[in-house]
């Protein structure tokens, strides 16, 4: 099958250790975050062949992340080298009332400061029919908003389908344009597209078929392009226990997954990026767009259950969750 | 504002690590424990100027644990050196049926035998407006017991307010005279005390505002200085499950918080220390008491889900628990 | 009291850490596992007499492994040496609808080449008064079953109780013939039996008392020699939250224990081993079947909240938890 | 006694545990590192009354850094808060032939954006007689370098003793002017100066007592202000085995220390800032300068047997070291 | 062969871990110590049969550390249960110039409170013909001393050969009398004894047969019934680098083992002990007092590169280094 | 440059953390170990292009090492799947005295039970120039040794360099065949070969150029396709403290390296795989067999300094200590 890039930035994850607090924590874990390359990590597990781009300074903390990629079956070898520094996140793991924490210290990464013409696209996609692109990248700065443009624009002419997530951080958006002047004509070239975004109310409690339909022929008018728009439901009762469903809408039909009660969650973060790596994979490898919906809603509810950033699981793990008995019984 | 002392006994708290049991664990994490350093503790880290006192030997434990008391804020330099060593109190947490496990090495401590007249309480009062102590202190010794009725008379003498927590231990009170012998005489100083001891029935479950007006205006006639009666209503459905309620009585009307289903407690210790610190702060520092005990509950409430006896929360947070939704979401 | 005597293999448990799954953790927490010598090691907390036979390399390994069980209290001066290496289980935990996951790595070990003849019964048994095995030991190798069998011919001469435990692993009897060849002939020696094997379908939700009977009444009369049936009836919610409950039925009368909710599981392996163990202890202790039923089911869901495949408590915590509150308060 | 002042950047110190190579931890270890704050935090240790002074962000990160060392007795109430970020420093350990490696992250870090006029020096330098900085902060920037200078400007005005260590570091200096065209000046303000800089050749290897006269006689001909010239005489035989050695010139005299054969290093990480810091603490607190050199000498090498940047240690140790045996038997 | 009798104080031992001071480390190791314990685990570790008396208390950290001495192979059976606690030692490694760091917190343990008659010598001697006692248990209490006396008084009556290492510690012996005053009449019972005591200088440099054979006269005049002197020898070149050789005196001649250049130590705690349980293992094992002494210090080496206070060691490996070459190869 | 292949088994290795040994370790950390893969990430570090062959089974264990080859740069894309197990190897470190010490337990891996014609060799060299086995592969099986002499045969036709180690393992060789019957006939087709081997003395010492000129002319005369004869000089002085050197003879002339003296060695296991992974890069890169042996030596020193069997070093820092002073200097 062809390849999928993934283009985006990578960043260190330093997480204070099982409980504790960043303030209580006297060593840190060395992870690696980041929404792209979250979901190249999750589609090489499923045995996708899969290039994740980015760019990093050539130090041992940037070597340690891409060879841990690279180590996950991912294709790094388009990663460009050149700047000052790789990008970092702190965070601290949430209970029950105790909402997770985030700290980021990403400003001047070597991928906010990558310049136009930096990646060659075209060899880039040579052999690939999937981009997969979200709203963090053109939210760094005025050039990795520009770089992600010359990928679409790229994608678009070798016929690649596109996926994009809107991933909208609150945080980011600090280089001079607000998101809603640059977001619309990057989503203008997606053929996959999240359906939940700033633009649109949050979805996260039970919805009826009939809203997640309007919502969807919404954002089809608004990129005609747009052929599945993305849902995902999360009821957060607390930050130990959500619901998890994924919806899909076709232009035609509403597609839901079966909606897992997580009660006891290990890390929710990068639950979305498993959630639309997954789909990516589903929506490729089944006939039906049902069985897409629920392979990436059982992929990203075992990722809540997982360490890190990244969904460890292979195809055969997430099918046996998707089809059978969800009790969680000892294999042996 | 003015300064608020506490004084009592401070311990090495030794914990297994994780789930593991004391027999099973190879090593154990150094914290440290005593409910009136955690007070100190709790509102240093609200930003109030805080004083707390107690007597440690002159060693690299005590060193320790003092210096950590000092790096949260607060003002260690009353302490007073002495004695032969620092208490300590081996740990293991506990999980649904399993209870926590508790073993006290505590006998013979520097806070056990120190002299009346150690302590300058004029000095140590100075610049205070408010003083709190524990039924923990006259509970070790005969002379840890005089030294608390000598800081309560300085401290009425001064004018401060006093807040006192019954915290009733029964496998200590060894030294000859009982508590029923000791306590009242202290509690006649208090204008906030607890409510829960043991001259009292528990009052765990939901109880009606009658019961708790009544409990609350019984203690008011026992001790005629005590203006705000202090009650935790914790509903223990497992060593994993708590709900967690506060409420106060002022003599004229009982105030009652939301109540706090924790379902995944991480570690319950030190949840009344980090209430009564909050209700301190917040009789002090909001209009009402309905946000008093409102804010006293939603911190404590995430104390129960931070590891080690200290609630190190900020105002901030405990706020965004108070008022807003309680869901646990990631802030980023 | 005399003594029991337990004969199987023991296992060198490696655990991916915490959360982790096994392609995540960079060290492995080193336990050991093994049916039998679980039952041993629960056995010996409660202060039995308990006897664990197996056979062992002379290496630092098993030497490790062989050293944890004496230390625990069994008796370990029958453990024969000889062959090439233990056996290993690679183990990662469970949560919620992610299954716990095990690696087996036991070919070829020590106790699966023993040869008949190599362990005196006889004397193994001077001064017992009852032996118990599980269908692990008959499925590792023919002439494991063979010594098996030797072991159940010595115990009923020399007039020990019995009681066998089924424990049905799919992964094992490789070398030749199927259980169902081997193991009748081998539980007909027994006293006491578990209900649950492949023969019966399995109990895992409510059932009626009736249905338990007949199920055991159909195990008497297939095993005459059978005195009681056991059966353990588990809810499995989710690989964090189970139920769990004891059954046995005496050939007169069904007894039940209390169905307890463990909803925060900490790790449920050994689950069955420990509840077989303290029914030994219970049938030899307490005056009634009741009783004995109830301790079983105390002690082995204390098990579901520790960590590791050994049951680490006292009579005094089973008891606790038998006859007390089942609210998990902290003690002190 | 009055205060001593350090001024500088605080950074986060993530080290690679153990032996292992950044390229290979999996967690790093939090510490703090900088210079200034190193010094101050060995005065405290002393027992000296000390205010360190810097520029840190409102996060948990630098609270916690700054909770540290107000913990180890350091007076941190005039550090000022704003900008950014805190800079990182990531750290792995040398051995024998392998150099210890360090990645700076510090780039737009809170220190290096303070503005001018940002620190009031009058209120900062009341009480003290003893002002400390070194040449890594006016090395980060424009405005820390005109920071510098009005601390000196101050701290000269008010008559405090001034101390300066060149600290040279060239991957600093990025601003647009050249140490060159930044230190002199600021180094003219100094009572007591390091003579090992980049304008003097290193002195590393013994050198008699005439060419250190002579280097000291060079420095104080440039900067008249200077009573005392500083060196440490390192041999660096390898990264695992060193020899120390502390000497300063008067103007009128050599004094030279004890040389230490520190054969099995720990940590040389802050051994040139902890033997400034006990300078400084024997200059004032011992009747001559050989005791003053000596206990340096001993103080610094004591460093090198630590972890961490920081010299976790007391007079008295110092003492025990400085005059007595030095073969390192156990004390009980 | 018959068995050996150890009695004394088994501790907690509370480590700092790895290179870490104990006001660093914010975990401790838990290990156990007491020189005649470590002796007995030494002895088992040989294939001895050995049986360990002491007292302790009935506690979880009591059950720990005699469970992993069971486990080791030492005979606990004889334990005497009762008192308060176990003792604690707090201990952080040396390094070079820097020295190990001991905290006691033994005060009022179990074995400090025993009452004479509490143990039943006759007993325990049985089938024994070796006992070891040291000079720390009667530094303890009067009464701990005199349990020491009945026990030496039924060692002689029984004939077993008596060994005591005088192990003065001069922060004992607090209970009134002087160690001048109580170890004469017990040391008067020895066969074997250690030669390095405060009566006598200590021999830690090179020393001539001919002083060696002196001192060994001197004792022997003293206690008529010593047939057997034991002196070792450290060359203490730091903390981390000693010279070590054993020396034995049998009132004929002077039996010298090789002389060890242990230049890169990793714990020597118990180094002492561990000679000890090598020469008792010798003097019974072996047919001359040459092997004898050379199988001491070649154990006790090789404790000195083990970490913890027991030496974990097979007479396999200590006759390696005996016998063979010195340098450490790998062995595969 | 074209790639280079390396075939051979690959093991998991288990260490005993820090400086415990196995029978203490509760955790075992987990690494990778084999010479040929330790040979194929030295040369993936250094830049090479290496294909790593190998037969493991599919399950997480065997993933998970594969996946670290694979990020570490080396092309797995050839390893073969099948079989029952990857080989184990428990590993604890030496310090001076004390051997480092493996107990292998690799009997029944999947590269044991490989059958021929299982690697299609001719596509494995495809695009190779290099080919690099060891005698550990030959000795593991019958099978092995055939698959080995089928690669060696397919990489003689397409025009290979061939480089052999002979890596004698005395506890290997079980399958019925001497090594003398199987290796000399596999060697007979290496173009580079190491000297070191059991029917040559061990040359450990200084030795003259005649004499390692003479053993190379008799490995030439034996093995006329020899071009390059290695040597590697350890002096073993303790397990903590080595020199190393390399030595090689082409014929024509000695070349020898500079001698290190490694006086605190971290991990010397993997060792001599780097040597030669280096020198295989030496031979290809650098224009002289000075500059080779020179930095063969350089980067195997580094080796001894770093923790696990791989040597995690680039090419710039074997540069660094082979071209620049070797004192271990601080580089900021
Ligand atoms: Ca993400
Ligand atoms: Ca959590
Ligand atoms: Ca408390
Ligand atoms: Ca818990
Ligand atoms: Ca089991
Ligand atoms: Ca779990
Ligand atoms: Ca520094
Ligand atoms: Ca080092
Ligand atoms: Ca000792
Ligand atoms: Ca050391
Ligand atoms: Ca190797
Ligand atoms: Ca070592
Ligand atoms: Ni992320
Ligand atoms: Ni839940
Ligand atoms: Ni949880
Ligand atoms: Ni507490
Ligand atoms: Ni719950
Ligand atoms: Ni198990
Ligand atoms: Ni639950
Ligand atoms: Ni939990
Ligand atoms: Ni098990
Ligand atoms: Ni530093
Ligand atoms: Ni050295
Ligand atoms: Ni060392
Ligand atoms: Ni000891
Ligand atoms: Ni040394
Ligand atoms: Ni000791
Ligand atoms: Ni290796
Ligand atoms: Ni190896
Ligand atoms: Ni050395």
């Amino acid at each position: 099958m062809k390849k999928i890039v993934t283009f985006g930035e990578v960043l260190l994850n330093l997480a204070a250790q099982g409980d504790l607090r960043l303030k209580q924590s006297n060593s840190l874990d060395l992870r690696f975050a980041g929404a792209e390359s979250n979901v190249a990590a999750s589609l090489a597990q499923f045995g996708e062949n899969v290039t994740y781009i980015t760019r990093v300074p050539k130090n041992d903390l940037a070597e340690k992340v891409i060879n841990t990629l690279r180590g996950l079956g991912v294709d790094t070898s388009k990663v460009v080298y050149g700047g000052d520094r790789i990008g970092i996140i702190f965070f601290e793991n949430g209970a029950v009332y105790k909402s997770s924490k985030v700290i980021y210290d990403r400003a001047g990464s070597s991928i906010a400061t990558i310049q136009e013409g930096s990646i060659d696209w075209k060899q880039a996609f040579d052999g690939a029919d999937w981009f997969h692109w979200t709203g963090i990248t053109p939210a760094l700065s005025a050039s990795a908003a520009a770089v992600t443009k010359e990928a679409l624009i790229a994608a678009r002419e070798m016929g690649l389908t596109i996926s994009g997530d809107y991933n909208f951080r609150k945080n980011l958006w600090q280089w001079g344009k607000d998101h809603t002047e640059v977001m619309p004509e990057l989503l203008a070239f997606c053929d996959v597209m999240s359906g939940i975004h700033p633009d649109v109310n949050i979805v996260e409690e039970a919805v009826s078929d009939e809203l997640y339909a309007s919502a969807g022929e919404d954002m089809m008018k608004k990129y005609p392009n747009c052929k599945v728009v993305v849902f995902t439901a999360r009821g957060s009762i607390s930050a130990s226990h959500n619901t998890w469903q994924g919806v899909i809408y076709d232009g035609e039909k509403v597609y839901r997954s079966a909606n897992y009660d997580i009660t006891h969650i290990v890390d929710r973060v990068g639950g979305g990026d498993s959630f639309m790596a997954a789909l990516i994979y589903g929506l490729r490898n089944y006939p039906t767009k049902q069985e897409a919906v629920e392979f990436a809603a059982a992929a990203s509810t075992l990722k809540h259950l997982i360490a890190g950033d990244q969904n460890m699981v292979s195809v055969e793990e997430v099918e046996a969750l998707m089809n059978g008995p969800k009790n969680g019984l000892i294999n042996r």
